[in-house]
């Protein structure tokens, strides 16, 4: 008997519908044309708001976009008595009041993992431009000089590379140094055996800070982890350690940092945070040893489009009744 | 019956001897104290010569250490009659008449593999500088411009990548662009087989050039070799692919190469090797997608203790009958 058998793409059906989306706080060029018509595709109608008090005239919105720093409030909240999903055009949601939204039977969702590689390679860029003197030597060149025996190198091969905090970031940042050939380890709240297995080994946070040649901070900031790397811990680490940090800084108690900085035995490098005084960065600014970028190490292209394609796929797995990065109850 | 069998090291003799060492174009810093000391319990004495009209005072000599880029000639070997050895202080041996050396008995050694990871990681480092405009970045905060949402930003993962000539540095520099994701393809004389069962491709060198996003040009200079990147190999290269050489330029046609930057459409980065003259220095540096480094992606500390070994242990090695790195019959 011969059985023809026809595999087909089950019916399909969107569980919820929204119809109106509120862009809290944007211009239009925050996503392509293409992305702007898929969202009205599947919502109905998009209306850019620039500011909270626009809000008024689109109570009836059931939905509510919102970028990188934005606040949303109980009040707010209150003010949109249809919202049922709120998306967050960014990782960061410490301004949304998710557990009111929660209560409200809101979904709140953000965007996460979308830089890993951005930020992973920016960190190797950066600690590879200390070691190597990559700037330096352009602006030689540039100059006519080039001839340099006596510029300075140090290998990142051999050296012990610890990082705090195995997330996404944290676990790339590691998996590379490994293939850099480092011995390396890491602390975490909670032990990583997967890790562990592919030979990452966990040390206590104060044990990391004292060995390592290389910090990376990968750290998500919380209440927890607010002020981690404090005074006594900053005094732990080597003289001539490299500590990078492309996390928030409020992971790092600054009074002390600056202390330690004053030392002149140890490097730090940043990727700017948001939170930061203008006071903070002329004063890290003044170490020969402490290099600030500005928030660059999650720019790339490739993450650019990854994060918009995120977004969009965020509200439709909502429709669908499959939330994906929801990160309220 | 108990038998005990204490294991001893086989007695030691050196097969051969030395008893002057001079070394050409040396002021002395070229080595720290502990090598020269090493290098005079193993020859008796080293005399220092700045040029080689000096020579004629030391014409006893056994031994001659030289600097990159030295000139040892049949008319010099022939003013050392006792001339045994010869030990270039660097890879490139190109100025010594080894192959008279050679029917003369004398040993030549050069110094291969001290600055595989240097030059590796420098790689890296002059790509991701290239991707993500590190230095760029460095000044805009310098500046106190901290946010810079236009910041170019390229990812090196999901690329092709092709590495030209898999010796040390080539192989080296395809494993850790396996590591960061890319797919790797390569081209070598002969095919790697160990290479190709990790996953690094063979191609042919016109279909690499015309294929890959980035390629690493890591060939040593010979006949065969030089020119090898012509005018018809350089037309191939995608548009807005990165081309690295930190090889000699001599690998690459110098005027086709200046046609293709002027086409404004390909990156070229390399670390300025010597042969190159002021004139060909100000034609590259005039294109905004070239960047020149001066000749530093070997100099690291660590290359330079691990040369200044391999330099004394050839010499040791020679005087064992074992001779390393000997590059003449």
């Amino acid at each position: 008997m011969c059985v023809l058998v026809i595999a087909v793409n089950p019916c399909y059906h969107r569980v919820m519908k929204l119809n109106k989306i509120v862009c809290l706080g944007f211009g239009g060029s925050e996503l392509e044309d293409n992305y702007w018509q898929e969202l009205d595709s599947l919502v109905g109608l998009h209306v850019l708001v620039a500011s909270e008090a626009e809000l008024d005239k689109h109570t009836d919105a059931d939905s509510l976009l919102v970028k990188l720093g934005a606040k949303v409030s109980k009040d707010l909240i209150d003010k949109l008595p249809n919202l049922k999903y709120i998306g967050m055009l960014g990782t960061g949601y410490g301004g949304i009041d998710t557990a009111y939204a929660g209560s409200k039977g809101i979904t709140v969702t953000n965007i996460a993992d979308y830089a890993t590689e951005g930020v992973s390679e920016f960190t190797f860029g950066i600690l590879i431009e200390w070691c190597r003197g990559v700037s330096r030597a352009l602006g030689l060149a540039w100059d006519g000089v080039y001839e340099d025996d006596d510029h300075p190198g140090m290998e990142i091969k051999g050296k012990k590379f610890g990082v705090i905090g195995l997330g996404n970031i944290g676990r790339r940042t590691a998996e590379l140094a490994q293939a850099f050939g480092c011995d390396v380890s890491y602390w975490s709240r909670t032990r990583k055996q997967d890790a562990e297995s592919k030979g990452i080994k966990y040390q206590e946070l104060d044990d990391l800070l004292a060995n390592a040649d290389i910090i990376t901070l990968n750290l998500a900031l919380n209440a927890e982890t607010e002020g981690i790397i404090n005074g006594d811990r900053l005094q732990k680490i080597k003289n001539d350690a490299i500590l990078i940090n492309v996390s928030p800084m409020e992971l790092i108690d600054f009074d002390s940092l600056v202390a330690r900085l004053k030392q002149d035995d140890m490097v730090f490098m940043l990727d700017h945070s948001d939170e930061m005084t203008e006071q903070q960065l002329t004063a890290l600014k003044s170490f020969s040893r402490c290099k600030v970028y500005p928030a660059i190490a999650y720019l790339t292209r490739e993450a650019g489009q990854l994060k918009k394609r995120i977004y969009v796929d965020n509200i439709k797995n909502f429709l669908d009744g499959e939330p994906t990065n929801k990160v309220n109850q």
